[in-house]
């Protein structure tokens, strides 16, 4: 029990017996299954930080608008495909109370979780112009969104954005947009893994550039209001959610439940059209729907032929949360700051140990404290350090994966429990013991 | 109030109001949302038939158990993307005691209703072999799986079954097969709208072809065991419900939730992919997806990129109906057959008005009752009598759009309440006075 390092034999006959690929290039699902097998063969607990899953309890009001939903008989019912009045609503008005931005409840629409929010923007985004070929990525991200573009067989192109912050964005931008091959842009705000944030100038530069390009921008809020050097929680008061959506005129939010109310395993999340976008004929479109209307495409198009819909009672629940959130009853930020105590705590413990902070600065401030962190060993790859730490019953995600141009790990707080730190230190103590860092680095 | 016939007038002004198109050519959706239309204008209720929608309140188990399983907090857990294990055990189960087949567990994969397991199949069987182009519907079908295909970029073809029953059937389909062209075939089996069902011949005429052509089979089990000319209720016991499993070894079943459950409202359906289609490698698959492996691309592909998996209360809830089904405890067949009941009833209304039943023979056999049939009416296209039907307030949809060869409109019995029945009468009546049917009729 609890040997440490576990031995490159037990590791590399499970890795041959699963039939996944070696650890460096397994994707977050698989290095999930691989360390279920040896947390089973070992009898050790991990310290697991690759999977980007909420560590919280699902918030009562939300299970309790459920049930409520469920023994009033939505199951028998099929659910309007554009979404629940209540959930419309209270999304629209989320949205301006928290991100001080006007969309119209007509474009606020549910998906199933915002992967479906991603699948269902590609689908329309990208076939609004039969001369241009797809998306553009603000790395790095979150790699399943490139899986969906190349699924659909669109394009890509992206960069890694840690050495184009403020004005440097905008040369590097344009140099994408300017090809006018681009249909839509995509980052993730604040930005997994790295948990940078795109500040209102960059955003701007951002919304501009767009504009001129006729570029849609989706603006994925997974994780939403969770820099927490700024409480955006309080409704209709500054500071606001910082977005795209004050400097462009065509552009989709992505709003995922998962993360600030922990409802991950409901798979709801809101699609939230701007009106300009929404209204907007693409003549092009019409070569995979119905219509040419941006908006009707999504509903009646894409998300139509998707799933018709999203489950009846998990609109319940959504709606409640969001309704309690803008009612000011339910502060949800009180319940997830607990990632950035973690993300302080467990940070001090690798850099004690030798390891370093990959993306330390978000411009010329230190970085926030959130739900991920990305960390790199002096002397070895992040493919190695992943192989590594995995015999230290420590586990994350390679940035190979993620789009980085940088050696190292993402790590998530969320699944590592407090009473899991001691542990977590003796592991990395004896790591940096067993590797010690020459003195060039 | 009531007064019948409603006049051109109103109801011309709300298409152009809702600018909607005309009855005709409208989509399921847009038919709903103009007869609500009609309904708030004059007051009126309609005899809906338009929409094929549960009309039964789903079962308490399913209730149950998805509200027991959000009390124990699964709403915060990311569900496995292949199912949680009860559901997997229990439709494999399902199978083998309904459908007399064997399909191991790892291929019973959950989907978000049989609507998301139609694109999957899709987004995979037609990328399977870069030289071929699409699908192959036997009509008439769901309109909105050709608008899967089509959304996806695929080609399809199609053909109205009804002139090519039984032996036909054999050079009908090779006529398409033989061109090397087709990826998949679809078919829903009692078909949606004809009710008429492909029995044990024709069955192996498709799994021979398909086995000679390397098609894969995706059969819509949409309305499972509702032939209630035959009892498939009984588990373990024949008759079983017919199926192509029988006679070829690559295909998929997409088991719907929404009709013999009455489940719509939570979005859940299942694909299961035979043994032998699982675990078979098509190398053009890497086209698009990390694996050559049908089975790794169907659940870390597409159904990750698509909405990363099932709503997890949703899935206890299928799980727990299931068991009850394979348990013998439940008996499905007791709550769903006033359907044919219905529909036995309503045809004869229309039959003493001067409708006829379009698809009116099952090869030689009387049609079943069940969830759809057809009519028509001397003298008028599909599209006219439907627009003339609103008039009386009687909807459904025109035949057109199924893909069928002829002229008349697909009435579901669901929404129809029994009590609705004299009204209905009454505006046959009417309409049958003021629209005479010309001798040579």
């Amino acid at each position: 029990m609890n040997k440490i390092p576990i031995s490159d034999e037990l590791i590399n006959d499970l890795i041959k017996k699963s039939g996944l690929p070696g650890p460096g290039s397994a994707s977050i699902r698989e290095i999930t299954h691989l360390v279920n097998l040896i947390e089973k063969a070992t009898g050790m607990n991990f310290v697991r930080m690759e999977m980007g899953v909420p560590g919280l309890p699902a918030p009562e009001i939300g299970i309790e608008a459920e049930i409520d939903a469920l023994k009033k008989g939505v199951a028998s019912l099929y659910p309007d495909i554009s979404g629940i009045p209540s959930l419309k609503k209270e999304t629209s008005r989320f949205i301006k109370l928290f991100l001080n931005l006007d969309i119209r409840q007509e474009g606020c629409i549910p998906t199933v979780g915002s992967m479906m929010g991603g699948m269902v923007s590609f689908l329309v985004a990208n076939r609004n112009d039969r001369t241009k070929e797809g998306t553009l990525f603000i790395d790095p991200g979150f790699p399943v969104q490139k899986q969906q573009v190349r699924m659909l067989g669109h394009d890509y192109h992206s960069f890694d954005v840690y050495n184009y912050r403020g004005k440097k964005l905008r040369a590097k931008l344009e140099s994408y947009l300017k090809t006018g091959k681009i249909s839509s842009l995509l980052y993730s705000n604040p930005n997994n893994p790295s948990w940078i944030c795109l500040n209102e100038d960059e955003l701007s530069i951002i919304g501009e550039l767009c504009r001129k390009y006729g570029v849609i921008v989706i603006e994925d809020l997974a994780y939403f209001g969770m820099d927490f050097r700024k409480d955006y929680s309080v409704p209709g008061q500054p500071p606001y959610q910082p977005s795209v959506g004050h400097y462009t005129d065509d552009y989709i939010l992505l709003i995922s439940s998962s993360k600030i109310f922990s409802y991950a395993g409901q798979r709801i999340g809101i699609m939230a059209i701007s009106d300009h976008l929404f209204n907007r004929s693409y003549p092009d479109l019409r070569r995979y729907y119905s219509s040419d209307k941006f908006g009707y495409s999504v509903i009646f198009g894409a998300l139509y032929g998707l799933s018709a819909g999203v489950t009846h009672s998990a609109q319940y629940g959504m709606a409640a949360l969001l309704k309690a959130v803008n009612d000011g009853t339910y502060r949800y930020r009180d319940d997830v700051k607990e990632y950035g105590e973690k993300a302080a705590a467990m940070k001090k413990m690798f850099i004690a140990n030798g390891f370093k902070i990959v993306y330390d600065k978000d411009l010329d401030n230190p970085l926030a404290d959130g739900f991920y962190f990305t960390i790199s060993y002096p002397g070895m790859t992040g493919k190695e350090l992943l192989a590594k730490l995995l015999h230290y019953g420590i586990s994350a995600i390679s940035l190979d994966i993620t789009g980085s141009d940088r050696e190292g790990l993402r790590a998530c707080v969320s699944m590592v429990q407090k009473k899991q730190f001691t542990d977590l230190d003796k592991r990395l103590k004896k790591f940096n013991e067993d590797h010690p860092i020459a003195n060039n680095n």
